[in-house]
């Protein structure tokens, strides 16, 4: 009996932003692991799928489980909101496997790849993430806040687009503020900031500037987006301006 | 008469991580604005569909054809590879707005997010993006060496893991031998390096360091992942090493 363990990303909310791969990975599944508000996102199936429902901030036992199931002939799949690489649950996974039970390496794990909040949030907005870019998560107690000035600081001498995960987490709910304090010192007030809430799903846009940028509307389902030096807005008549950062830079080729 | 625009992206190759969002928008356009070989990933439909294949090196004339027909009321796909906001067609979409006529600027515009290549090639290798990362596109001719140098550098100094698209132009076939230069000079010489040519459909993996990374098996359509300091291999007895990045820096909280 030769179980498995698929990690799939439920995308950024909307169904309709869930690949058809992560979908059947989702059908065919014996055991679905993960975090409630996730889980509650998949379809019943007629199977008799088992459910296990977890809390969020328990995410290497929760590998571990996952992994103890597909080693007893379980077909699991683990389940993450956006993309299971990006800030989710695959990371944890291999935590668990390298740190875990030798066979366990040997076990059938796969990573189905998914949409990601800041790709559903670039949409929203028009095309912002149009030339490099990164991505930093402000969550948790995961790492130090000395890591994420460095990076913060690292992003903006770059000048790369830089998208904000987790802008608000219990543990740190004044990141965000930090965040916009510490890049007012390095990049132009006018800098174009888009906050987006619920990426995927009715979001919500707000376009403003970096000097401007407030925190009040930040939490954590909104994923906050901050322009480059060549990041524009083109204003319109009845929306808010679309924002996007151009491919090419002043003086290139053709 | 009201035409639309919508920008899409048919993701990494493999139809099944195409999103139904965007399936769906692709079978209600009456024309689809592509680069070929992207065009001929989607399936031919019903109601007489007409396709304008063009090369890939007119993106704003491709932009603007798109925004003409819109405004005569057809309803366009613009379709790209990959995610449409990431080093794709929604830049260029908005570049031809913005320095275009002025109704286009109330045109029906939208843009469907995709799965970008990186995310593809990250879950065929693990978890490489587990940690903060960037995305530098090396290709073409739309911006000076000195600012990919400049990036390269920023990422480096950030301990960001890099994910390089257009690795291998035609215009500058040597980027991503000088990017490793560069970066040898700036990164341990262990740091893990992922190399993963057609991500998404029958991927093939290469798992080396930056002292060992070598281009020959570099092309257009590989994409380089460069880990951060924390990135890590998981020896498997079978296969190539997973390739994972922590979440959690060594010493972080809980």
């Amino acid at each position: 009996m030769t179980g498995s363990l698929v990690i799939v990303g439920t995308g950024p909310g909307d169904p309709d932003l869930m690949t058809p791969a992560t979908r059947r990975v989702l059908s065919c599944a014996t055991d679905l692991v993960g975090y409630g508000p996730y889980l509650d996102r998949v379809a019943a199936t007629p199977n008799g799928q088992v459910r296990h429902a977890t809390d969020n901030r328990v995410e290497l036992d929760r590998a571990r489980h996952a992994l103890r199931l597909a080693s007893a002939g379980r077909h699991v799949a683990v389940v993450s909101g956006g993309d299971p690489g990006v800030f989710a649950m695959a990371s944890a996974v291999f935590e668990a496997v390298e740190s875990g039970e030798a066979h366990w390496r040997d076990l059938d794990i796969r990573v189905e790849p998914g949409v990601t909040a800041m790709l559903a949030a670039a949409a929203a907005a028009g095309a912002p993430l149009g030339g490099d870019f990164c991505a930093i998560s402000l969550s948790d107690n995961l790492k130090s806040w000395a890591t994420i000035e460095r990076r913060l600081t690292a992003a903006a001498h770059g000048d790369f687009v830089i998208a904000l995960y987790n802008p608000a987490s219990k543990a740190r709910p004044d990141g965000i503020r930090r965040a916009f304090d510490l890049l007012r010192t390095l990049k132009a007030a006018e800098t174009v900031v888009v906050l987006v809430r619920n990426a995927g799903c009715d979001a919500e846009r707000f376009v403003t500037t970096l000097a401007a940028a407030d925190t009040p509307v930040v939490d954590m389902r909104t994923l906050v987006i901050i322009g480059a030096s060549a990041t524009r807005t083109i204003p319109r008549a009845a929306d808010l301006p679309w924002v996007y950062t151009p491919r090419r830079e002043p003086g290139a080729g053709s």
